[in-house]
């Protein structure tokens, strides 16, 4: 269960076209294969992420950047079929039917249950992560630690880099040192935001709502990159035009990733152990889970265990 | 004469020490040397920037990023010298004295005149185009047409690219088209501005005043980067996050350059007859200068011919 999911069932963007079926993190079986399937086979253990189709020829499609289509991907749910126009629906039903280009596979090696969100909030942080370069010896800093967040402080601690961790509340320091932060800056401190100015390379921002990114540019050294990849409102208060002219520094957004990578990164994940943490959902309670996930009280995922549909 | 050469002796930026002395696109002849010059001589024709020094020491000033570096450059004027703490003045005097790091050969090719603002509206541009990157085969939009902007123009033609200039007023279409431009969009006319959407790889934004950057934004592709260079203030009305995050995309800011990409940028020029569109000056209308620059009215750059002041 995605935030994303809430969303679309509340029409909160405006273009919901009920009935909708939200899940977009989809991991299962297949059942069975059309003829021309020559990658999967029935029995595999597969994923499904954000979309299920791109126009597959545009310059994007053809780099495997899918979700920039220049055409327009098509949604896992609440999007169009490119062939007949029919809706689409998500994962939080019994089966999907997917082309293989738009399936991946899920490495033996990884929790079914724990691997599902890696397909949307994994991939989201993954991806530009590793579209930037991080490696060893760059600092890393993780803004928000929710579903996002936590896999981003594993995911930059994987590929080597020394990961500082912001938080509101002095509270969650601990919990952001058990995710694997090196560092944690309390944002509301004065004192710990100026030690940590000019110090990272990059600064990863979750936070799905709109919050002063200042701060954070000034965090970065010159060059640094400070990515968002859940503010989709309005930057409020406003981006500091000096904040970025004088240190060349760089604001960049991206959105989950192409299929190709969600691949690359689920292969990282069963090389590094890595894995979301998540609590498993009967769909009978998806009502109060919705209502949980409002009020970020998920650490850090919910997963709904199909199996309970039926019963 | 720059802009900026007006802000601080109005104090606009509230740091002016008076007596301040203005002057940061500096073109002369060498009068004498110290003993530890080796690169330049008595009789060269020599360019001073924005800068007179900094720690060269850091890693930025390593990569001969000097703008960057990180214990702060010295400004060529209302700056202090890292030696004995004193004032520095600029460049509307009779001579400066500069080490020779922070001095720049000048083409005998260039018209000294036309090539002063070079080292400030010039680096300014070619900077951050070649930073990332611009070359044959892409489409690059400048937006703001004065002293930055139409030698963005001519930069990005000269790298091959193809020069799309935004203007808001429809009389500046041929000025725009005679500055290089291939294409020009009135940026107030939706049409225009819905047929752009998409198309740019690069946006050079030389605007000091804040504006409504998202429907440039909206003419990137993915992975397209909007420069600012101009921009000190906030980005005002906020950026839309999704404009980021949907295509990848990229806001940038860059200042300045640093000494070898000046030096590169001067020769760039002559081996492509590209100097900047000036005025001459005599320094004893300085004031009326003022006056028409904070007006706009100049075609592109006055230049002050110290000549002038002794009359």
């Amino acid at each position: 269960m995605c935030h994303t999911d809430i969303h679309f069932a509340a029409n909160d963007f405006g273009d919901t076209e009920y009935p909708v079926v939200p899940g977009h993190e989809i991991i299962g079986r297949v059942t069975s294969t059309g003829d021309d399937v020559t990658q999967f086979k029935k029995g595999d253990i597969v994923g499904v992420g954000c979309m299920v189709d791109s126009c597959r020829e545009c310059h994007a499609c053809e780099q495997g950047l899918e979700q920039y289509c220049l055409n327009g991907m098509v949604l896992t749910y609440n999007g169009h079929d490119l062939h007949d126009g029919s809706k689409t629906y998500g994962g939080y039903s019994e089966s999907v039917t997917v082309s293989e280009r738009f399936v991946v596979r899920v490495p033996e090696k990884l929790d079914t249950a724990a691997a599902a969100p890696l397909l949307c909030a994994g991939i989201t942080t993954y991806s530009p992560l590793q579209h930037y370069g991080v490696k060893a010896g760059h600092k890393v800093g993780v803004v928000g630690m929710g579903g996002l967040g936590h896999m981003g402080i594993k995911f930059a601690r994987a590929m080597g880099a020394e990961v500082t961790v912001f938080t509101r509340s002095e509270n969650k320091v601990s919990e952001a040192t058990k995710q694997g932060a090196h560092h944690v800056v309390v944002s509301t401190d004065d004192e710990q935001m100026a030690d940590i100015a000019g110090k990272l390379d990059y600064v990863l921002d979750t936070v799905p709502v709109p919050h002063d990114i200042n701060p954070y540019l000034n965090a970065l050294t010159y060059d640094g990159i400070h990515i968002i990849v859940g503010l989709l409102q309005e930057a409020e208060p406003p981006i500091q035009g000096s904040n970025l002219i004088f240190n060349r520094r760089v604001l960049a957004g991206s959105l989950i990733g192409g299929l190709p990578e969600t691949q690359e990164m689920l292969d990282f994940c069963a090389d590094n152990d890595i894995s979301c943490d998540i609590e498993i959902l009967d769909i009978h309670n998806i009502n109060d889970a919705f209502e949980r996930v409002k009020k970020s009280d998920v650490k850090y995922r919910f997963v709904i265990d199909m199996e309970s549909l039926k019963q």
